[in-house]
């Protein structure tokens, strides 16, 4: 294996230490800000503690959890930055999950009208999702992600080691978006997710897996950043996803992104087989492999008009058109499928 | 004249009507939403008023005045936005001077990660400089612009007869931003200001004298959006303008900002002087200019303890380097010249 997969913009490191330092060698220690959220700080700095520029000086601890991704946490943490006299030439590193590249993204874009970021995504989740795109932001009038820019960052370090800081359900989270990027674009991707094991991985053939799927994304996200068409792609199963999400954390019960959006696409691929034509086989196939890691969509969550609902006030979707990206085979996939209402409530009651 | 003056994303127009329908036709009426502020309201909508697509059902109206280019306002406005269901599909159009065309875009840019909006500006100054080059932002921490990003609008539409609504000091204020346009860019602009009468002026001569400033903005904004080099040009006369400007507002007896721009001009045309050999005859014309247009500076703001501190505190200066844009002759500039504390000391007790 090289030393370092790499392609603008993004690296998959295998040696961290060395590949940041080089990166931020034009921007003086005293110019670097690190964010962490109390999360990363205590589970992921220990992983990089020494590491240049990573200077506790300049350091800035967001609180961790989705109801911290907020203006209130944006406006202490712009405060922060601006009191420690952050200024244009100054760079802001980002170390976490995707709620915390999020806002950290947010957070470079908008302070003295944007400064240079790098994002150091701890999860799987921001690995193969969050942390590449330049899509950031917070939750607002209890919107996910209401407010934001898209800017992409100076560049993402993936570093696999961060992932031993994670719990297998976490892990299966990420792996959720991985098996959506070989869903849509990348069928050898898709057939060599297959056999993952959650609970006993390797380092060396994950990190293979991993940035594959970073590719995938990449590729897409240059050739859209933003999201006036292909970029879309990335959507399936997220339409349905995020209605399952949202209901499950209104029911007080959350589940992780990854397994709504796995149970978003079980239905999606339903979807797909009524509009593209995607055969039985595929759907049976794609509906066993997530059953596999994430077990059958929790009953209570299947109530038509509530998914619908949410549906309607999620930003992908405007008037009364639900818009879907729908696979026409397993490593192909369309955009903008208009599906009615009719539709998917046939589909939910399945 | 042409009935459209128009290049890649301005327009000076002499049929704002029917322009703006044109442009606006792929959204639908209920998707636009046009931000005024009260002052705008009041004064320029009647100028407007049953112009397609402007709908009084989409109006927000923000508080006027500098003290409400806050992030109060800012909040109060996604939840407007919001809570009237724009989608990523709809569009904002911002009426209204500088101040609401830095709020407007900030919202426009932020609210479900960006909407397509046009700015347009309805003071001298917001034409022929705010309104252009995507800047946007507002106030935090006391400081100008702290918080803002760099995002182009869809379209500026110039429309003179708003000028109308403007006081002989405002036609000033936005006229010294033209001033500068000449000085760093374009001679014959310069020689052609120098006659320009604030309390009687022909709209057909106006309109040939905005355009070529707008022109000289847009030109220098389109090579360098971002301000990593060129952009810088526009700060000639700025970094005194702004200190001079911000110790103003701290005595309670604020100036227009061009014309703390204007006084600016002269101090940064004698150190253009002393560092690029700016002709006395230069240095002369242009003071005798500003003189001539906006009196000679306040005595009370020449405080060069107090000015030096502004001007550290500036956005375009880091660490202890205050950086100056500076003539080499009139019509042409040179960014990045950097002055030592000293020399400006020497200079502002001249």
């Amino acid at each position: 294996m090289e030393s370092l997969q790499s392609i603008q913009g993004v690296s998959l490191t295998h040696n961290m230490m060395e590949d940041l330092a080089r990166m931020t060698a034009p921007w003086p220690e005293g110019k670097i800000f690190v964010i962490f959220d109390e999360n990363t700080f205590h589970h992921c700095w220990p992983l990089v503690r020494g590491f240049r520029p990573l200077n506790e000086n300049r350091f800035v601890i967001l609180k961790s959890g989705e109801a911290n991704k907020s203006i209130d946490q944006v406006i202490r943490a712009w405060e922060l930055l601006g009191t420690n006299e952050i200024d244009r030439s100054s760079m802001i590193i980002n170390i976490g999950g995707g709620m915390l590249t999020d806002l950290g993204g947010f957070l470079a874009s908008t302070i003295k009208r944007g400064v240079a970021f790098i994002n150091i995504p701890t999860t799987l989740l921001a690995m193969v999702d969050a942390s590449v795109g330049g899509k950031s932001g917070f939750n607002f009038r209890g919107l996910k992600n209401e407010i934001g820019v898209i800017r992409e960052p100076q560049h993402v370090f993936i570093h696999l080691p961060f992932l031993r800081t994670l719990a297998p359900q976490e892990v299966l989270s990420g792996f959720a978006e991985m098996l959506k990027a070989g869903l849509i674009a990348d069928r050898n991707l898709w057939n060599d997710l297959k056999g993952f094991d959650p609970e006993a991985w390797d380092e060396v053939r994950l990190s293979d897996l991993v940035w594959r799927s970073v590719l995938v994304k990449k590729r897409i996200v240059d050739a859209d950043l933003h999201e006036t068409g292909l970029r879309k792609a990335l959507n399936f199963g997220h339409t349905i996803g995020h209605a399952l999400e949202s209901e499950a954390l209104r029911r007080g019960n959350p589940v992780p992104h990854g397994y709504a959006v796995a149970w978003g696409m079980v239905f999606e691929a339903h979807l797909s087989g009524l509009r593209l034509g995607l055969s039985d086989g595929a759907i049976r196939e794609i509906t066993d492999v997530v059953n596999k890691f994430y077990g059958p969509v929790p009953a209570e969550l299947i109530d038509s008009d509530l998914l619908i609902s949410w549906m309607r006030s999620d930003k992908k979707n405007s008037d009364n058109q639900l818009n879907f990206t729908l696979l026409g085979d397993i490593g192909t996939c369309r955009v903008n499928c208009i599906a009615t209402e009719e539709e998917i409530r046939s589909l939910l009651s399945r």
